[in-house]
């Protein structure tokens, strides 16, 4: 495993807008804050949902999408940059009314309602391509 | 997005106590400890639960019963104030003998075992009926 | 609940090798970096699954086996001493292309790709046989 010790830096508190893409405003906060690493992790409520998939053979992502609402039970995710912007990488586990679930690589999702822990780092974390994934990861 | 940063105060790792219920018990050391803002993760075993899914349309909870035992896979979730109380927001995925998992809310839970992190924060949070959703949230 | 407030130590991120065990390689940066006690959180895909239920009624782990591509969504856990030996107590949820979603106690899986964040405490957590639900638990 690679890893690199990090020092912790801000943490934050965050309540989700409603009606606003779920990872697009953890992205927006991240631009607004200047996070270039961190950590979160996440629970609340959304009206609709577009899940990824990564095809590890044709090394491509699948979309699912869903027009229904959930519990999002839970959201964990990581900040850093990919190219020049900064990417909410995010998955997610999404409830319905039944209890029954379905997860995945979160896209986009609107939120109904949510809240966020955000555990800064005082490190930059840079997205690379990787040759044996074909995904963008961190060279650590 | 609205956030509020905030100062990292006490942590704590837990054990639930056996047949206590999974929310109850961490709303009870909340109280014990004088906690009043806290983010948390955890996983266990519950011999059964009632999870609760949000209907965004009549803004209504609503309930499914599982009397059945699950591992907790896992819980995130937060301490804050909710009106004279403290509550312990609590969203869980709960999974099967066969692997296959239903999620959701937890309002009640009967442990079987579970370990807690507890991350406390210098900050009270009071949640305030918000007209937009009609659920209780945190004013940030 | 039983608990003990913990200082916070070393925090790291982490990048798991594709290819290798997702629960083994945690387990051997632990030993190579000394942590006796932590949680962490992570997200990836892996390309194999075994996981784990615990039948709470005759005390013996259960395994289902998933010879299947799958999201991790995520993946929450803590590493404490087993016997000898450091474990990384590792719960999962893992999705397929269309969304659905298993759960369990991870024993094994193959990594495709992973993200981790570590939080160490400067404490020693070491598991203990419990009569009651004959498991090996924290004996805080």
């Amino acid at each position: 495993m690679r890893y690199r010790e990090v020092d912790g830096a801000r943490e934050y508190v965050a309540r989700l807008e409603h009606g606003r893409c779920w990872r697009g405003q953890i992205e927006a906060f991240a631009d607004e804050e200047g996070i270039d690493a961190a950590f979160f992790m996440g629970l609340g409520a959304v009206s609709d949902a577009t899940v990824l998939f990564y095809d590890q053979d044709d090394t491509e992502y699948g979309s699912v999408e869903f027009d229904e609402h959930f519990e999002m039970t839970p959201a964990v995710g990581n900040i850093s940059w990919l190219g020049d912007e900064r990417f909410a990488h995010t998955h997610v586990v999404l409830s319905r009314e039944d209890g029954t679930a379905v997860a995945g690589h979160l896209d986009t999702a609107t939120t109904f309602a949510g809240e966020l822990y955000v555990r800064e780092f005082d490190a930059t974390l840079e997205r690379e391509f990787d040759e044996v994934t074909a995904l963008d990861l961190w060279p650590l």
